[in-house]
């Protein structure tokens, strides 16, 4: 059976503008692989409206699961939770248990709950709360969409508490192998193992180091066994130009 | 006038399993907002003909310019120059300009031009080559698409050769300043600002430093007296909350 399949949903024009280097869809890439969910495609789109429904639509139709990053704090710019709605055609409002989450988080804390921060109880109607152990405000979960925080940590919080959540597929294990050659020198061999290997991934990775070409070779799959045996060969082939 | 649109689509098994790190995305970004070109959306798609073709066609047709990076090496997971023509409905052949480059190249360096190594010579009938003078191996331009390397010193040489050709609108600044207050508490005056001088962007980034709350305000527009004045707007506003 094929692993269960996601997308990303990045949300934030801190990215696209060059300011910030994304590490979610980094971290949730390594997570993903970890429990056997195929991350197929990330798409990046800035704070705009429409973009978000667009994307939120097109990628919740076509993968198993969707996590979105960004975009449901207090400020202005923080649209997330309102598209999501849209884009399933819910209605919207600030939620009694969201309230209450965030409610007494302030009081014991003695600030303000404002009418900013109640706009991080708003919540669409049939949604799930995700827990967020960091900073209270939660994510939620609406339909195949996780809608979580773009604040690192507080992400790799949100995701801590949603894979549980979820049916993982066969974890896909990966091997490493550096060649000291060139891809132009490889590539017919490792064309002829990707073909008889068809079940892994076979990629290859080129690299140049003190003016020699080399290239890194990585195999991915479920099957152990088949790896171990595709690796060998590999090794084999290659058998010289192996440091 | 409006600045000219961008996108960006990430080809790489690697990215999505978790292994790489993506890099390109992160300094495109920045060179793009240099010389005024808005890069409103990044699609990473796994090395996919169908979603690759897919993923092509819809960015081209959405941006002004798209920028690709990875798939163009010589080994059989590099499919993009092929998926790139198909997109279009064009033929793709080794080409007699491209395979000179290369010829010459390993011919100076003693190495064989494998068939391997002619794979990164197939170019679409009509595309323009971009020069690499990093590898040599040429990316291409067809149509709006602009096909780069994924290695990123490569990727960085083919950005610096595309970028004169193409036309930029006003560079967008930016300004920024960290006021020592969650977003909680500063996100009502912000919005007014952000609905007064609406001609900018104004983005909210929290953070928590030594267990208390704070928030980076980034201020982007190619307007620099209307920055100035946003800007000294905002510091007033919060005068008592910038260390």
């Amino acid at each position: 059976m094929p692993n269960p399949t996601a997308a990303m949903l990045v949300i934030g024009d801190e990215i696209l503008s060059g300011r910030t280097r994304d590490a979610n869809m980094y971290f949730l890439a390594g997570e993903l692989t970890k429990v056997g969910i195929d991350l197929l495609e990330v798409r990046v789109v800035s704070d705009d409206h429409a973009a978000i429904v667009a994307a939120v639509q097109a990628l919740s139709v076509a993968y198993d699961t969707v996590f979105t990053s960004g975009g449901i704090g207090p400020t202005h710019d923080d649209i997330t939770a309102d598209c999501i709605a849209e884009a399933f055609g819910q209605n919207i409002t600030v939620r009694d248990d969201a309230r209450a989450l965030l409610g007494a988080h302030y009081a014991s804390r003695n600030m303000e709950f404002t009418e900013a921060r109640q706009r991080m109880a708003r919540i669409p109607d049939t949604a799930t709360l995700i827990d967020n152990p960091v900073s209270i405000a939660p994510g939620f979960t609406l339909q195949n969409v996780h809608v979580m925080a773009g604040v690192p940590n507080v992400f790799q919080a949100m995701v801590a508490s949603v894979l549980p959540t979820l049916t993982g597929g066969a974890p896909l294990l990966s091997q490493s192998l550096r060649i000291n050659r060139g891809e132009g020198d490889i590539a017919g061999p490792l064309s002829e193992l990707a073909q008889k290997y068809a079940a892994l991934s076979v990629g290859s990775y080129p690299f140049q180091k003190n003016g020699a070409y080399g290239s890194d070779i990585v195999m991915r799959g479920s099957d152990a066994a088949l790896l171990n045996a595709a690796m060998i060969e590999l090794a084999k082939a290659f058998a010289d130009d192996i440091s």
